[in-house]
């Protein structure tokens, strides 16, 4: 059964059980996936701020993204959970011959990219909601400044919470050049979150 | 039917809609909720870094009340969505004759009182967790330490979007006694919590 399928009360005991999953990763999914929703549901109130046309498409295209992030970022609440079975399962295997070390070798690095890809994933998808943001903040009914709010601090602990991972998985990566890749991107969206969140609270007015 | 009994998909397409709620108070409980859950987990996995027994049960306490916290948290989740409600109701009390208006102004002040004291109770119950990540990132498995550091983002997350509900709250109510005395608990958890979230982070060694 799907994480995203099971209830929230259900999903809770999975994240406090000792079983290795639901973790962080996926934990960290699910805030950015709550604070891309509240963003969407901002950009879709009535009596928008937004004063022209122009203003008024833009926030409808910034709420139909934050929709569409959320459905993804809920998807990688799975996803990560899967992406570290593997990684747990790539262990197990046997390792008594030369020929089974070097498998198991090559499907531990398998899991262990697919455990990075999916984190970064989840910074790039909180990344984009944080960049929404700016325009739900701006335009959006400013009444519901407060839910905005709480978005951009979910979304701000998604982001973090999944580089967390995406560095603790990097450290048994032995591709070198995948290693820096991923930290260089991990580093740049960590940086433009923190600027992008700053840049959507200014839009509030009075709320900081 | 209570939000948490929802599956996590449904309940983020609550979060999603434009209905009243759930909005960004009980999205700010369930950032706790999570985080709480993450440290409540830690704490119970095998191979802790606790060297004597005293730790160990220090420990062992901490994961404890991170569990109680958690549900308390849940709770909370349906509680801030119904505290909004009942204010939403009151506003649509009538209003025609004095009687009318003296009810319905006394009825929205109770109604904001508990819209306040729910995010504030939530404010607390990170607060609590916070203090228990101490705890649980000094003795808890060395290898779940990104699980404790997403916990403490969705606290630090949960305990400021709750603040920004107490804040939007108590600019309706009127006994000015009461929103002194919720807006300096308010301030004080907040900083406190930046403090605690700096001091679980510092024993995690290496993390930060």
């Amino acid at each position: 059964m799907k994480l995203t399928d099971r209830s929230v009360a259900d999903l809770l005991a999975g994240f406090r059980s000792s079983e290795p999953t639901p973790g962080g990763g996926s934990a960290a999914a699910l805030a950015g996936a709550v604070g891309a929703s509240l963003l969407a549901m901002v950009a879709g109130l009535p009596k928008p701020r937004a004063a022209t046309e122009e203003d008024l498409e833009r926030l409808g295209a910034a709420g139909r993204r934050c929709a569409e992030l959320s459905e993804s970022l809920a998807a990688l609440v799975d996803r990560d959970s899967e992406a570290y079975d593997t990684v747990v399962h790539a262990f197990k295997l046997p390792k008594s011959t030369d020929a089974e070390k070097a498998t198991r070798s090559l499907r531990i690095q398998q899991a262990m990219q697919a455990a990075t890809d999916t984190p970064l994933d989840v910074m790039r998808a909180c990344s984009d909601a944080i960049e929404q943001a700016a325009v739900v903040a701006a335009f959006g009914n400013p009444n519901a400044s407060s839910d905005v709010g709480v978005g951009l601090e979910l979304l701000g602990a998604g982001l973090r919470g999944a580089r967390l991972n995406v560095e603790i998985n990097l450290g048994s990566l032995k591709d070198a050049e995948l290693v820096t890749r991923a930290r260089n991107e991990s580093a740049r969206l960590a940086m433009e979150a923190e600027t992008g969140i700053a840049a959507a609270r200014g839009k509030l007015g009075g709320q900081e």
